[in-house]
């Protein structure tokens, strides 16, 4: 009886409130670094958002309006972002910084799995295309996690590119490049090796395959994927992120960082440097981030970006808070002293305490009221009492 | 190109500042008086809350999840709230306190119209059914409003029981009476008058309900409002209001109010005391609510409750803040400087200032930039100026 619609979840007090504060912190952050916040529509034209979206066809909800187009719940916020900047914000002269937090939707196939509604905070930084940009959207991600409490994490950076140039100088086409790429995007290693020794190549082209695998540690494993990669489409993705590196050292945020050129966070949509964040105690995934600079093509204003999004729902697991009940105080007043009561609660509320003012008259079962709260006062008939009475 | 859905509207920066310090002061508020916040999904069973809703049937929007069930984008906050409060929260001991900040659909069928998603702050007080939770939520409502900045408003509360039991004693029958209340629900007051001349009474009824139109102003109209009526019932409604008046005098209220026995704010959801707040100035509706007792039967859980619910949109454009600019400090720098620029940033940051860290080779208009800013400080080759510069 009286249930949700699969994957839909319902946040009470103590959960809001955490919610609530790591929103502020993490938002705080951000706009301390100069991005602003917008906010899009929940329901957006399939033509426009759903299909510029990365999120795969099946995990959109989709609707029908009364004029017959098709509408989706916005599956993220990259895409409703990269619609208002290009029609509305972006002019191209200089970069724009901008942030959300909003909830986001994906159908779920099956029972107990997945929310099919989580809130997401993030930034897009549009409209430049350095490794600056890169690692400014990575520092702030790190500066923001921090802030929000989590101690424990390990953001590994990649770079697209260089799994691209790889696999096509030696596998020569898309297809076959596909089949190994997906098998680094659901970090099935093992499948990967197996899939490698199976292939039609020479021994030496099968060990740089290989040892694409162990470009995975701290920077010294740039060098090693300099030498590994002979054209130029893999040498420049290789120099970005060793520019990116650098860059992220005088950042300062290097330490909780690792090289990993296995990294591939979408089949399709990203073009460049790209990142997750992992919560070391819990081992999950809390957000992710990279460049996407084909995606304003999709909305006539060609521009690069690159962005972050957290998982709200995932850090708090991740940050293990204790849950708190919150602390409210409850006055009880009968008839008598109505008007004395109110003026107590008011000089308590006044001094920012969270009152409840009680007409007993409206309570069934005084001594569960009494027993939910863990200050109370009476002010009842001609008596007062109460631990909270002065 | 790149529109947006029916009713769809986008909030960018200076907006979404304005709407944050209006959700967070009206929260801090209700918070201040004991209520507690909780998150319910976009996405309902229709079944579940969409039938239970207030909202007409044609106003909601409507999509098939994958098992077949109809899905509903919820219309309104107080039936989800008394899904989870039935289900989950409320055991009937002692009076339950929520609220809710969240957005609402409601299809629209013309372009240029209303608002298809807009936010709403309410609360709902469940399990009390003295004139006290009446007062209480009325109260708030006003407290947070005026915490908001509103200054010139009218509150017109009413009871629905007498408009209820005055037409039934006169007219005879519910049919009757329903053409009656629509004039007042759309406060078609003309055709009201126009009505009931045509009707096949005696001068002396048709006096009565002319009279009915008069009840509306300060509370000396309760004193006319109890001539009126005869039976016990519409009595009954009469002496709540005049209860509940005085507790709104304690509260220190009602300044701000008026009575109004015309009052019939949805043809069939309250059943009891029932209010609105109208900006003066702008002269629409903020906000409303009022006693709803029967909802709960549909949770299976009976319980009387009261509640009220504030339109966001509104109350701002009611507000008439001046739009501001967020005051954003630029530093540009080149990478001779990042290393000096990032602890200038940083430096800035930590004092609280809004920076923007920006390298210049990822400015393709460096004079539209510098325009966009109102402080620039410039960390470029080997000189340092501009307005920040310390």
């Amino acid at each position: 009886m009286f249930e949700k619609p699969l994957g839909m979840r319902d946040t009470l007090p103590a959960l809001y409130e955490v919610k609530k504060n790591v929103r502020n912190t993490m938002s705080k952050k951000i706009e301390n670094w100069g991005y602003q916040f917008i906010e899009t529509p929940t329901l957006e034209y399939y033509e426009t958002i759903g299909e510029a979206s990365a999120i795969l066809d099946r995990q959109l909800f989709k609707l029908l309006d009364q004029q017959g187009h098709t509408l989706v719940l916005r599956p993220d916020m990259t895409a409703p972002i990269a619609r208002i900047a290009a029609s509305k914000l972006y002019k191209g002269g200089y970069p724009l910084r901008l942030a959300y937090a909003a909830n986001v939707f994906r159908a779920q196939q099956r029972e107990g799995g997945r929310p099919a509604e989580f809130e997401q905070i993030g930034i897009e930084y549009i409209g430049d295309n350095t490794t600056s940009a890169d690692a400014e959207v990575i520092s702030l991600m790190i500066a923001s996690l921090k802030e929000a409490g989590l101690t424990n994490f390990t953001v590994p950076v990649g770079h697209i590119g260089y799994v691209k140039a790889l696999f096509i100088e030696i596998l020569g086409n898309e297809e076959r490049a596909d089949i190994l790429r997906r098998f680094l995007y659901e970090k099935n290693y093992v499948g990967y090796r197996e899939h490698v020794k199976s292939l039609p190549l020479s021994s030496i082209d099968k060990d740089r395959l290989l040892s694409l695998l162990k470009l995975r540690g701290n920077e010294t494993k740039i060098a090693y994927a300099r030498e590994l990669v002979e054209g130029e489409n893999g040498k420049k993705a290789v120099e970005e992120l060793e520019l990116l590196w650098q860059k992220l050292q005088a950042f300062g945020v290097t330490e909780h960082m690792k090289i990993d050129f296995n990294l591939v966070s979408h089949m399709s949509y990203y073009t460049g440097i790209l990142f997750e964040v992992y919560a070391d105690k819990v081992g999950f995934l809390v957000g992710n981030g990279g460049r996407y600079d084909q995606l304003f093509d999709k909305f006539e204003r060609p521009a690069p970006a690159t962005g972050f999004g957290i998982r709200v729902d995932r850090l708090i697991e991740a940050l293990d808070l204790p849950e708190q009940e919150a602390n409210i105080h409850c006055i009880i007043f009968s008839v008598e002293q109505r008007g004395e009561a109110i003026r107590y609660a008011m000089k308590k509320r006044e001094k920012g305490d969270r009152v409840i003012l009680q007409d007993i008259a409206g309570v069934q079962d005084v001594d569960a009221c009494v027993n939910a709260f863990q200050e109370i006062t009476f002010f009842i008939g001609n008596t007062r009492k109460g631990a909270g009475a002065e």
